[in-house]
């Protein structure tokens, strides 16, 4: 599979927004103004041959193999929030949820929902933004879309990315891949992105600073299957945050997982905030966490990788069990506690 | 490229939406809500072994070559219009924009932003008109993502969805293959999908009744490359119509395009309805027509294997031109016209 040549992120987008310019309906109806709007925001911003064909899609060279796709809407709000915004996010988390499936991400598609009256400004940030993601990460962003609602039919912009990346291993990463006695490890301390998006919505001032860990993750997911650590499966901590990913994982593959809380790592202010919000740091999404599970006997050695890889955090923090039996959580008192899945209103529209 | 194994669209579809059940912002939160709602609406739907390894992304297996890959977000209203709905449009969208790049649709990804309130009766009716024109165009929908926003913030729902096919030609079909002389051939008669939503979002009853086109087009694209049609671009006809589809090529191309009015089919409805309304059925967008340009010595041969693949009124309408300059219009009564690119503010919102 051969890459589109790189993309020239040095190039200035040369959008001039005026500070009072705001989307229109005809953004969006495929006339002269939706014409202006790729021609001088889209395209200079993420600038690529496959985009620069001004077709109905993107032409891609693959490989012979296996390839991953994925997609996610994002409707997180306030749209800029500290460590992030919408258009990060909307980069990171496919490029994330492709990185899950134990892919090299290569390409994005993008697809906007605008609200009448969005500034065009506010538009112009969230594309740099994405501008910059893509290029971290790695990815092109080759096709994409614009559709534009009514003032009170939408909520400024919602952004959907699809992705596809090349699956570089020959193992069968997911759920039914998890086997009793595995351990299983987290990337990093938990809770960061669901509150800070929380605080910035709610306006909530917390003493320290508390900013989102929004961040791409193909990096420590391909440095452990390079060094040929025997993945089983990984899975984002996204909504729903750890706990809901383990439970959908143990009920997947009919396994029980126990964790050790002692072993979680929380930072001190998301500790804190948690406490303040009556918040369960476990249930809360993180946007640059996930967890790896594996067999024990290479646990230390896809530590030490991780760690290498930027995830001077990963920690062992439980194992995989034979019976049926979902999560359970060992508590720093020694009492068991059984998770169960989130009604999942506790935290809405933080991705 | 191995296809996934075929769908089994003869099992029915196991969801029980009350008819006062009503989408709740917990249904996007990564909770139980959510989950019911993927494991009882839309897992049995789309059923395939890649939606059901219950991943973060889909892993699909590809031979080396060129595939497609292309997006579009649908924010039609009203949801349900003669002729079609907000399902079979996003499937068949997507399926199309594929086909334009002459490739074959092979697998869809879908992303739901609801409105929280919205009925579930109502998006399970989506989710299987999806189901019935994804098994109507042979794609297998393999990953997808569900958000819910507050009432108010959204407008009922908005379905993006994203797609991949494998390119089966070594033509390259993009408006920079175009060439002086090529003929330009539309696929059937123009303006039925704009008007049917108008329509039935305006309440206007027409004397008779007026269907969307809304319709999968790769049979047609796939009949002319297998029959070795030197096919130079292909574009469907959906926001902006004719017009804007032709004004885009001849810009990208570099070339002036000179069309034959009497030679554009319009319905004799589509005709009556555009008049009574001041619309010109050259700018009213389609969901199941193309424009294929290709060398003039192919255009007969190319007519007579549309006609075979269903598309019995495809027409010549056109002749590219070596100069740089738009799109011009013989008229019935044999003066010339140039067309401009609308201005996008008459007819959103139907798609």
């Amino acid at each position: 599979m051969n890459r589109t040549p790189p993309l020239d992120f040095t190039a200035t987008c040369p959008v001039q927004a005026a500070p009072g310019d705001r989307v229109r309906l005809a953004h969006g109806g495929g006339g002269a103004l939706m014409h202006r709007l790729i021609e001088r925001l889209f395209l200079p911003a993420f600038a690529n041959p496959a985009l620069e064909a001004r077709h109905d899609g993107a032409v891609l060279e693959v490989d012979a193999g296996r390839i991953a796709f994925t997609t996610d809407t994002f409707v997180v709000r306030p749209l800029f929030f500290p460590g992030g915004d919408i258009g990060s996010l909307a980069v990171n988390g496919t490029v994330n949820d492709l990185a899950m499936c134990g892919a090299r991400p290569l390409w994005l598609s993008a697809g906007f929902v605008l609200e009448e009256g969005f500034p065009l400004a506010d538009l112009e940030r969230i594309v740099r933004s994405m501008r910059e993601a893509a290029a971290a990460a790695g990815v092109a962003l080759v096709t994409g879309d614009t559709k534009v609602v009514e003032a009170g039919k939408g909520d400024g912009v919602f952004v959907n990315t699809a992705g596809i990346g090349r699956v570089e291993t020959a193992l069968e990463i997911a759920p039914r891949a998890v086997r009793p006695g595995d351990a299983v490890i987290v990337s990093g301390d938990i809770g960061r992105h669901g509150l800070a998006v929380l605080a910035a919505r709610e306006e909530i001032a917390f003493a320290t600073t508390l900013e989102s860990d929004c961040a791409p993750l193909a990096r420590p997911v391909l440095a452990m299957l390079e060094a040929g650590i025997e993945v089983h499966c990984l899975r984002d901590l996204t909504r729903g945050g750890l706990a809901a990913a383990l439970i959908e994982i143990a009920e997947a593959a009919g396994v029980a997982i126990e964790l050790d809380e002692a072993a979680i790592p929380v930072s001190e202010p998301v500790r804190g905030a948690s406490e303040l919000l009556g918040l369960d740091p476990l249930y809360i999404a993180n946007e640059g966490r996930f967890v790896a599970i594996l067999p024990e006997s290479e646990a230390e050695r896809a530590q030490a990788v991780l760690a290498r890889a930027g995830c001077a955090e990963a920690a062992r923090i439980g194992r995989v069990q034979a019976c049926a039996g979902g999560v359970t959580l060992r508590t720093v008192i020694g009492s068991r506690r059984p998770l169960d899945l989130p009604s999942g209103e506790q935290l809405p529209r933080i991705c």
